[in-house]
């Protein structure tokens, strides 16, 4: 099979970490063209937006998109009218009906259409739901506390509407937990601490629950200096699973299991050439909906300026 | 066929104004027993509640829940783990997810649900509906405008997380809304204005589009003294449409067309029946889905305490 020749919109930091090296990386993929306002790729055509990449690199099969979510949804429309398949970066969009629109349109185009959670993929993540299965759950806790002036500087999009605040680091969790555990995740109570001079959270908790009366409580913070916590912590009846750095270590009971390396861009990469393959739609969106969820059974508390 | 056995639960305003006298007029339901906290119906068994309801009146077939939306995923959930069909006033629940997984459980036992939006059954919006159909749309505006001390006098639960403010009624639009036009509604912008001493919203904007660039824009206040106001004014290329009174009343150009009996919850009744007989589910959440998406993208304004 020839490659799929894929257009990359968005030329900024996650391109560049993941994407692009990649697709390079990977035989399945040939670069055919970039759009970006200010990045520019060597060696393939370069183009001011998607609308002129698809006026002009006409045999661009896929178009992946890394634009941040809130101009998101017009793009993969545009893509998507054009024939082509589409892969989104997280969070999908930056409302529910969006991305449920893209899913009805792809479906009825017949197109591939993936919904990315790279954290899905950390190495330890299929190990840790695999020691999970048969045991009984007593307890989750997630605890994500980062420092956004060090992981986040100058990303003014994030603390727009749309852009999530500290959900958009949060969703990674949210998206490792509802793909391990077995039921769906009801927000009881909520709480966003929101900066007086911003819009969106800067920290927030969730209390929640499945029909079985699981609890899951998850604590996400962006005012944490010192050490970085992307943890979460699972007691069962046979012992404490304890999946640490994003997802990249698991510990049983405290003792390290066998590290693997970390190929989540490049998993998610291997999984769209399935889908195009077949044509398919792959958008859960589960970890959205607990955000939107939280956001509208939330209490909102203002809390000090963020100053970058 | 024999009536279906139904078991009400939640005997509060919804359930004396509507449901019960529906239910007595419609051949096809027999009022088996109630369940409430408060609430006492006369001539069938009274329950404290909806666990002892299913132990006792075991031959009910069908459960309608008239309870406010925080407690409703509990009670849907033991009602269809008991094989009974459900039916779920508006808002179907305080999150989304929960919703999403009465759908799954109700699929999976082959049990009727219906997610109810009595609205989408004034009267005018059939006809408002067909007479749109094949016009060019230009621009759409909601104005949902009443007074909650008359409306909702003492409901704390709709001021409560999950309750959705000002949003309980706004929703009705959207449901009246999303089910005249023919595209995905994406929220652009909102505005949720939130009393200094409560947690959810006295008023609120949308502006949204669909993806062929329809403007539509809702304003929803609940501090409205004198005329209240619940209208849609859609602007077509061939004229104004507008539907007044939460959809009893269309005009086209400002001439009264005419107006029909009110008759929203024997509809819905009328809908339930078939979908119990076909086993089927009913549960569109694009309503509950904007309101999400108006929460999630939206700005939050501190105004006055709201004192009942």
């Amino acid at each position: 099979m020839s490659p799929i020749r894929i257009g990359l919109v968005g030329v900024g930091k996650i391109a560049r970490d993941q994407h692009l090296p990649v697709i390079a990386a990977n035989a399945d993929y040939e670069l055919a063209a970039v759009a970006s306002r200010h990045g520019r790729v060597e060696g393939v055509p370069n183009f001011a937006d998607l609308a002129a990449l698809l006026a002009n690199a006409t045999d661009v099969d896929a178009i992946s998109l890394c634009t941040p979510p809130q101009a998101r949804h017009a793009l993969a429309r545009q893509a998507l009218e054009a024939g082509k398949h589409v892969m989104l970066e997280k969070p999908p969009g930056a409302t529910l009906t969006e991305v449920y629109d893209l899913i009805d349109l792809a479906r009825e185009k017949g197109l591939a259409l993936l919904a990315t959670w790279h954290s899905r993929y950390a190495p330890a993540v299929e190990p840790a739901k695999a020691w999970l299965a048969g045991k009984k759950l007593l307890r989750v806790h997630i605890s994500w506390k980062e420092d956004v002036r060090y992981w986040h500087p100058g990303q003014e999009w994030i603390w727009a509407p749309g852009g999530l605040g500290v959900f958009d680091p949060g969703i990674n969790a949210l998206s490792i937990i509802t793909h391990m555990l077995p039921n769906a995740l009801i927000v009881d109570k909520a709480t966003l601490e929101v900066p007086a001079n911003r819009q969106a959270p800067i920290a927030a908790t969730l209390e929640m629950h499945d029909h079985q009366g699981l609890p899951v409580r998850a604590e996400f913070d962006w005012r944490q200096t010192g050490p970085q916590t992307w943890d979460i912590i699972i007691e069962t009846d046979q012992g404490t699973l304890t999946l640490s750095r994003g997802g990249a270590v698991m510990s049983i009971n405290g003792v390290p299991q066998i590290e693997q390396k970390e190929q989540e861009y490049a998993n998610l990469y291997a999984l769209f050439a399935r889908l195009v393959a077949e044509r398919r739609v792959d958008a859960d969106l589960a970890p959205l909906r607990i955000v939107a969820d939280a956001y509208m059974t939330g209490r909102w508390v203002r809390v000090e300026d963020f100053v970058e």
